[in-house]
């Protein structure tokens, strides 16, 4: 089934312990479709500017992801961000954040959109999540992303989003902001008490725990020793799990967990290089084959 | 087979955010030595003052735990440890140490002792752990344990040690700290390559890595909400590891897997409660049940 993405386009600048990119392609709802596009096929909506290079966009649309709902504002500028990361690849710091056309995004789904039965809320302030939410208002399973700056900031807003989703995935310090809770297994279900009837926390380099009314599970990441970028680890680990959803047109505790272990496993191949260029050289098989011993690992 | 460990016998003084017990039943030994003693027949080496209680005695001897080498020091303080737990139950502050009879520790194993084919040195210095190995020189399987400060200050003498062993267990920023790669997948492999055949990174609630030549692989923590007391964890993880393999008796890729997998289950029943509290209301039959329940988990 298909799956619409709204999220960040960006273009990035990053710093890691021994290399630096700079404008490279990023943004949530780009790392995210590319996940998702090697299971479904997916839409995104963004938006920007002038600046942007139309080379990124048709490398979206080799791997099928349909960028109708791509916003071009004249005269604008792309979100732009750069960070730097700390020799543990896993603490990182943000140097610069520049909006830009991204500030004001509204989106406006395409009308072949709205009918999108599987739909993920990248990160992004959830008063604008909330108005993708009601143009999409038939979707079978809407799931979201936050962040501390909207827990912080637009805590109300937040929590009447909690009450309108299925899912809800964010990090291990996000969980802990929203409960003041430093145990994650009791973060996880009261954040599922605020509404969503699944929530997953990301733990970086530690996998991801899932929580319903009936499981609390953890899966561990996939280990590699090749941490070259993790920028978009987060956004790739939801763009597998839900394209697997998509995928298999169901959300059956069979299935999500499945989902899980291939967000993972996609997350674990997007940090092997900076942007998209590990992803860039992959195929679904490669994921299948990671997957066989993702399993063989587990089992005992 | 019979498990033979040699290690620290202490009285903690353990302060949580919400709790505060004074001189409980502690040291690596003893949580060692009570969580092996559900899969096998184990032999404790280790030393007390004149001030330690006799009903500690009759608690390890209650699990068929052979404490006829335990030494009382006539005159002699036993070893105290007090430590702080900060709100996350994950990082602590040491507030006292006082090593007492632990300092002059030179282990003499009882002589039925030096044929066992089980061997844990848990954590003390590399000096004494090759003073104990030299005493057993027919052990088959010859694990160790060791921590940041004899990384430090022992560090030709670990690395002695490190020949010497089978497997290595330690925690993820000793092993940081022992190669200065901040990553654990290669620390792991560093580490195996200095000497032991395996090596066995604890990451506390995130659960262990294994490397072996041939294997790499990581297992969750068992999720739990209840986390009283995290002392002794890791010992109790090693523990039930080293005690599994003994019931066992072959030390076989799929036998340290399932190892690992009992490790983690017995760490988790230990957090529950301060000291040996939770561990004293459980059987066997508790940590099948939780395996299953864990087995479950990460089958999809």
């Amino acid at each position: 089934m298909p799956l619409l993405v709204v999220g960040s386009v960006a273009l990035d600048s990053v710093e890691t312990p021994t290399e630096y990119r700079e404008n490279v392609l990023g943004g949530s709802a780009v790392y995210f479709s590319y996940a998702a596009s090697y299971f479904t096929s997916v839409r995104l909506v963004g938006v920007v500017g002038e600046d942007w290079p139309d080379e990124h966009t048709q490398l979206l649309q080799r791997r099928g992801v349909d960028t109708a709902g791509l916003q071009v504002v004249p005269g604008g500028k792309t979100f732009r961000w750069k960070g730097k990361y700390l020799p543990n690849m896993n603490d990182r710091e943000t140097l610069e954040v520049h909006l830009n056309v991204f500030e004001t995004f509204n989106p406006q789904l395409p009308e072949p959109f709205r009918k999108c039965p599987f739909l993920f809320l990248a990160n992004g302030s959830p008063v604008v999540q909330m108005q993708v939410l009601e143009q999409c208002s038939g979707a079978q399973l809407v799931v979201a992303d936050t962040m501390d700056l909207w827990i912080s900031t637009q805590h109300d807003e937040l929590l009447d989003l909690l009450k309108r989703i299925d899912g809800l995935v964010m990090n291990d310090s996000e969980a802990k902001l929203l409960t003041d809770d430093e145990n994650l297994v009791r973060a996880g279900h009261r954040i599922r008490e605020m509404g969503p009837k699944f929530v997953v926390i990301k733990k970086g380099e530690h996998g991801a725990m899932f929580f319903s009314e009936h499981e609390t599970y953890v899966l561990p990441a996939y280990p590699t020793e090749d941490v070259t970028d993790p920028t978009g680890a987060g956004d790739s680990f939801a763009g597998g799990m839900m394209g697997y959803l998509a995928e298999k047109g169901n959300f059956e505790p069979q299935t999500l967990k499945e989902a899980m272990a291939y967000g993972i496993l996609v997350a674990s191949f997007n940090v092997e290089d900076f942007s998209l260029d590990r992803m860039q050289r992959i195929e679904r098989a490669d994921l299948d084959h990671r997957m066989r011993e993702y399993r063989q690992m587990l089992t005992f």
